[in-house]
């Protein structure tokens, strides 16, 4: 046996070790699928990921993604063994206040780790991201992504690996760590890793079959990945709970802490505690040129209608020319979002993802974690297949800018499947997101330039048809903040709209002008945060507040109202929220707002019945 | 020329026809998607697929599903062309009130589409759902899946492409219209396709490339898939707009009409106008026996504490041994949902689609459409993956029954991406959709009962831990209801829980009888409809009404006990919700629900400040 084979093997053994103490040491997690892993992390960071564990932010280094994160415990002990942290906080794991969570994490305390994981099936695109983001910085490191078997059923693999070799991320490297088990028995397809090796073919990758417990097979599928031309799939046949007989290979052990009792046996087994600490190879040296840059183009202004969607592309296509960290992504629909105005202005950072939202999402959490500023833009509606990839990326603190186009039943005659009718439910939702819906020229460009510096989920819902111009190219448009575009003293009831709404609000108004009934209309193109204070105001001085949106009754701009009302104070008055209350079918955008009652003629019908006139 | 190649080739030369008069008088839509597969439809609809038009509930039926719902103008022109409607329905395309929308949905007045489409890559799931259900059924018919090939990128195709080879439903074919031109321009693999039969075939397909304009091709191919063993892809290159010289393999012609001065000119290249009207194949007959009854099992009851996860599965296991048309549906977590049980009781009626919750939600959609009564069930916070089926199922008016387990921060130790915390806001989004939320074991197997018979999208939520009971077996929770667990005159605060949240409240009750304040508990179990007369009864009996829920501020419960009040009368009073603010890490559930400020003590707390105690 020559050295680096005992050096791994030892290394393997220890991280299997403290995969089991750090997981009795929580009373729960996974050590089992750490266990089958350990020799190929072993490998992986003692000789291949190059990686400075004093500079984790250093662009430099290789990547490293797990996209099984339940084996938490294992990439863990392997920190532990590189020096990022010591015994006491391996053993902290799941604990209150511990930066070892349960699933890996980017927090603030945890820097080693990039991207949120543990919904499976989402690492591969994450890495995909990471290799783009290598590619524009002309950074010649690699990602190496870790799968589990179970997530392999997951479709979200299979469009990452498709968009991985179409886009020719040679660099990227995905280890299967093929242990036969899942969570409630044995996997679809077990050991086969001819089925495997045969689809990632088949999907434009190499691919290679390994015992993934012999090192030495392992160090030389490592090297076949880093010269192979096309992306590399290492499928690694591996033991559940390898080398320790209690655990190896046995059913009804996923997800358990070994007893406390069964500890030291299975340390013993696995030839006592270790105590190596490695150093990776050294990182890529940075090279001194960049990106090129592109000719700067003027901030777009409007004079009169445009598409919301239309001003977001023209928007994107200005910042993509003043700034070299944005980032465009497409879901095949680029010339319905405008988003190939970006790619005209920086082709060079527009990555085309065709009909794959979740790859799209994930990319972009790749794109971010090194840096980029990665806009995705596809249909409202279309986001929601990316659902999973988003509430992730929450997790995961990633910096998503995201435009969905084609909100409400205004889109028309298409149906109900192309309607974004649910997406401000979905965004709201998620922890420390910002929702904005402008809804003319002035506003999306200037909302869009906004978003570029935001922090975290950031989520722009753009209309189908062309609006008026509400608004000049200097207005400013801060977060949480809200335009009152009618007001007097004497108002009696306030329209509260956003996007294609206001305009209905406002014409709303001119028909209870008609009959002597002043309304107040707020722009609430920050539906998150919202300005409570301007609601507030606005429902002390009318007592009547009427909330109109294109979209669900639930979890949109209406509940966003009541809840910043309920929040600052007692209720007192009137609040009526108008939105889509039924299965839309085709139409005209004006037969359908008409239908779900949120036209101009339907507002001042409602204001009218809420005042009792 | 034979007298079927003849008869074929005309009757495509219809559909082509007819798709771009209804498109031309709509103004708007996809013809030039519907040309590519107008042969192949032609064929199947004359000669392939078995089905009464005028029968189209029939169970014998064959079915077709469009997974690429864009072509819904080449679906409607055979529909057609086999009497299900006249031309001045055709033509009606795309106008309000008519059956035809943009893409299809199946609205009672269109009985021959089971499915609603148009949303991509979702079309094969519900075809194996459908021929699963006819599996139960012993029924040998065949399910006709046309796909696009924009929407092979989406990763939820080769999920379903490898569940129905696993589950060896042999009797569904795909139809691969591979027309080479997305909506912006040339798909990834334009007309090559080898790739895609390579894939087809490492995904366990019999797969074959044929010319797609060739009728005796597509006769022979569907031959070929009505008597392989497995599944059957059929590659067929095709020319978007195929027939028409300026449209035919031209870009820039996605999702747009012909205008009204081209038509004549259009028809006339096609040949002019025809008039068939066919006759498809017969169906089959119906089996008299069906499949086999399982011993009844007793209605599960409970006298102590139970997670409601657990009365999930055994309700359902019950279920399932009362009615053979249940069937339950796993994501690879049946240990944790406790579906296991229900597999247990009926092995026959269960369905192990592993970790690819995307074609679980599409299984259950062609499931339900051929009358089962389906329970597809996961953790809550995977369920987001299938955020975009669960849309289009309630889009299709699909009745799905789901269950999410492992609710909120309750989880404890393993972390943010294991939580459903924007579950609910996600359902309650839903067009009709009913989202329940019970507390104990108890209200679990009563509402589990009552979902049997629900339509529509309907929600259980439940929680991991095992949590008290509270109510008798014959107690009732009717859709919409309520309980008042604790109510007296003097009540000064009203306090609203649901699941776990529940438990907080009646504790916090008794922290704050002992000082002197009374607190009423109300149980929401039925988060939507949710009981607004009881909840307008509170404040204004109280004053102050306390939500607390284990998810997301944003909505939840919260929102909709602020939207009832709304909707009910004047605001009074004062509502606070508490709820999830933050992203939580991992630890214990106590730790969890105290650093959230939703366990007993945050609530007494917050009921003190509400009332300046």
């Amino acid at each position: 046996m020559g050295d680096d084979t005992q050096r791994w093997n030892e290394l393997a053994a220890q991280i299997a070790v403290d995969s089991i103490r750090a997981t009795t040491a929580a009373g729960s997690g996974h050590p089992t699928s750490s266990m089958s892993a350990a020799h190929l992390l072993a490998v992986l960071f003692a000789d291949h990921l190059r990686f400075d564990v004093k500079a984790p932010d250093y662009r430099g280094n290789d990547r490293f993604v797990l996209s099984k994160g339940h084996a938490a415990p294992g990439l863990y002990a392997t920190l532990k063994a590189i020096g990022a942290f010591d015994d006491d906080v391996l053993l902290s794991l799941r604990k209150e206040g511990s930066p070892l969570q349960g699933h890996p994490a980017p927090i603030p305390e945890l820097p080693w780790v990039d991207v949120a994981t543990g919904s499976l099936g989402q690492g591969l695109a994450a890495g995909l991201g990471m290799a783009l983001a290598m590619r524009l910085d002309r950074i010649d490191a690699r990602v190496w992504v870790m799968l589990g078997d179970s997530e392999m059923a997951e479709g979200s693999v299979w469009e990452a690996m498709e968009a991985t070799s179409f886009h020719g991320a040679a660099n990227v490297t995905a280890i299967l760590d093929l242990n036969r088990l899942g969570q409630r028995g044995p996997t679809m397809h077990q050991w086969d890793a001819d089925v495997f090796r045969d689809r990632a073919l088949a999907f434009g990758w190499n691919a290679l079959a390994i015992d993934g417990h012999d090192v030495d097979a392992i160090d030389d599928a490592y090297r076949t990945a880093e010269t192979d031309d096309r992306p590399t799939m290492i499928i690694a046949r591996t033991q559940k709970g390898h080398g320790v007989s209690f655990l190896e290979n046995k059913e009804g052990w996923h997800g358990k802490a070994v007893p406390a009792d069964q500890l030291d046996a299975a340390i013993e087994e696995l030839g006592g505690m270790h105590d190596l600490v490695i150093t990776p190879p050294a990182p890529v040296e940075l090279p001194a040129e960049q990106h090129p840059s592109v000719p700067t183009t003027a901030r777009p202004s409007y004079d009169g209608p445009v598409a919301t969607r239309k001003a977001f592309g023209e928007a994107l296509a200005w910042l993509a020319t003043t700034n070299r960290d944005v980032v465009t992504l497409d879901g095949e629909v680029g010339n319905s979002t405008y988003t190939e105005d970006a790619l005209a202005a920086a082709p060079d950072r527009f990555f085309e993802l065709y009909i794959a939202e979740q790859t799209m999402i994930g990319v972009q959490t790749g794109l971010q974690a090194l840096g980029k500023i990665a806009f995705a833009a596809t249909f409202g509606a279309f986001l929601t297949r990316a659902a999973d990839q988003i509430r992730m990326g929450a997790i995961g603190r990633a910096d998503l800018r995201i435009s969905g186009s084609h909100a409400g039943v205004s889109i028309g005659e298409d149906g109900p499947s192309q309607m974004a009718v649910e997406d401000l439910a979905l965004f709201r939702a998620l922890n420390g997101s910002t929702v904005l819906y402008p809804s003319d020229g002035a506003s999306t460009v200037a909302l869009v330039e906004l978003m570029a510096g935001l922090e975290g989920i950031s989520y722009l819902r753009t209309t189908r048809e062309a609006t008026p111009l509400l608004y000049g190219a200097d207005d400013t448009f801060p977060v949480g903040g809200s335009k009152t575009l009618a007001s007097s003293d004497t108002d009696a009831v306030t329209l509260v709209g956003a996007g294609v709404t206001l305009h209905e609000c406002l014409a709303a108004r001119d028909l209870l002008a008609e009959t002597g009934i002043s309304a107040r209309v707020l722009d609430c193109y920050s539906v998150k945060p919202i300005d409570a204070g301007t609601l507030r105001s606005a429902l002390d001085d009318t007592g009547v507040v009427l909330v109109v949106e294109d979209h669900r009754m639930e979890g949109g701009l209406g509940d966003a109202v009541l809840d910043a009302l309920a929040a600052t104070g007692p209720l007192s008055g009137r609040v009526r929220k108008l939105g889509v209350s039924q299965m839309p079918g085709s139409a005209t955008p004006l037969e359908l707002r008409a239908w779900a009652g949120i036209d101009a003629a339907s507002i001042a019908d409602a204001a009218r019945e809420a005042l009792g006139r």
